[in-house]
């Protein structure tokens, strides 16, 4: 039995570190195992050849994200589990709570302005007059909301099986909630039904000048369609954190749109440490025969 | 007996109307008064010549700060009346959590790389290895502290008395909160000993690499010394909403920095609705000899 870390090696130390010391019993290796016949355990973003590997019963990944590995090619007597550790939702709840609140306070026209060297200014907005909704009520979304709402913003969020939230107006009906949502977060993972879902479409049922916070999958966006939503005014505003592709080329549009502020991929990274005792305890769930947690839903996809 | 508003005549016109129709016995006048020596309540930012008014009983503010009006030119017989209203500290609330998320998230390095093209990122900081000092511990400092507490963020908060806030380190030594403090947030009010304060030794006294949120006043701010840290790298960026003079002058170089974020004095701004209703409280509990809400102390200034 063994477990192969297969994935950035800087990080991938950390776990030998980690599971040397609290799990002296699990044979662990750092790129490739000496016998793949072996290995039971896997953490990899991207996922090898399956094939080579016929004992394998957890695939972790790196990420919260398991968009990138193709269920198909995972043998039935596998699990897919996602990364769940603390620090992912903390970060999220940072990274959109700073996207919200900049584009509620317009930090891209005073960007612009500070640019020009512009002193000027418009009135503020009271937070409870902003229509601020969630696409994808999982654990991260659930966690956003929750930071969110001390600052009185109008709060509402999408899912497609109603649920409860305190404090949250939950839809079902897309349109009937993209039509009462001027900041727009997308939390949603990516799958076949979320592929290109922020489409011309989905844009024109926001009220005019709505404001988009992309946080989910590059793949999610027409990026085509949301230049063209914010050259017509239909989007005031664009705070994106994925694009399609990764790296977005350096020559790409969306760069130099004065109306969007866009980073590479950083809203939620996972750290090694605490991902490390996530697998850990992921293991003995599955050593001892209990439900493993962050195990994926083959069907759903997340 | 007469109100004179001697500030921005629409904002003035939002006061007209609610004080009509919540105190019609309350003469109101916007720009001049017909008889200056009827004046006993007068609501401006900048007071014209107090000579002119001889019964003058409350000077409102028509913001936050009162460091722009001369308190020797009060006459005794009158009283300095500081803006409270709800909306204030709400939109500080939001805009130095916007601040500080934005600093603790290398926002300014993501927005240079943006202008490149350049998709590049570093690790994520933990908020709790991030220390955060508040300077100004009034009501807008401890409602920035409430705010920023769910984001795990060590705090600290710096005041010339001893106090006791909720987990928060409280310092009355000026250097021991500053050598913890790695973002420093000024809400000071501008006196006599805060003129000039943020100077070449405070930045000195902060870790290096420390940031600064200077939500104050400009004229606490020697902005020399601020570009000469930010240049040394004593300071690793800093967000600023006040300068001075302001506006700040076309061609100054904060505007161009590439390690400053600079709006417009846009922090907080007072809403007319909810001003003119503080107001009115202010004046009744005068008229009735009770205690008037935001009274100024001559002695301290604020």
């Amino acid at each position: 039995m063994s477990i192969l870390y297969a994935s950035d090696t800087s990080r991938g130390a950390v776990f030998a570190e980690i599971l040397a010391s609290e799990a002296p019993d699990l044979a662990f290796h750092i790129g490739t195992a000496p016998d793949p016949a072996t290995v039971e355990y896997m953490i990899t973003w991207q996922a090898p050849d399956l094939q080579d590997f016929p004992n394998l019963k957890l695939l972790f990944s790196t990420g919260a994200g398991v968009d990138q590995f193709d269920l198909a090619a995972l043998p039935d007597s596998a699990q897919l589990v996602r990364m769940l550790e603390p620090g992912i939702a903390e970060q999220m709840r940072e990274y959109v709570t700073l996207a919200v609140l900049g584009l509620h306070r317009d930090l891209p026209t005073y960007l612009n302005q500070q640019r020009k060297g512009q002193w000027k200014f418009d009135k503020n907005h009271m937070a409870a007059t902003r229509r601020v909704g969630v696409m994808g009520l999982g654990q991260l979304g659930q966690s956003v909301l929750q930071a969110l709402a001390p600052f009185g913003f109008a709060l509402a969020g999408w899912a497609r099986s109603p649920r409860q939230i305190d404090g949250v107006e939950v839809f079902t009906d897309l349109n009937a909630f993209l039509a009462r949502t001027d900041i727009l977060i997308c939390l949603l993972p990516l799958t076949a039904e979320t592929e290109g879902m922020l489409d011309a479409t989905l844009f024109a049922g926001l009220p005019e000048g709505a404001m988009l916070v992309q946080v989910g999958r590059g793949r999610q966006t027409d990026q085509a369609a949301l230049l063209a939503a914010l050259d017509s005014g239909q989007l005031s505003a664009a705070w994106l954190d994925v694009t399609d592709p990764e790296p977005l080329p350096q020559d790409h549009p969306l760069w130099s749109h004065p109306r969007v502020i866009l980073t590479p991929h950083i809203a939620s990274r996972s750290r090694p440490e605490e991902g490390a005792r996530f697998v850990l305890k992921a293991i003995r769930a599955h050593q001892n025969g209990q439900p493993v947690p962050g195990a994926v839903d083959r069907a759903k996809g997340y």
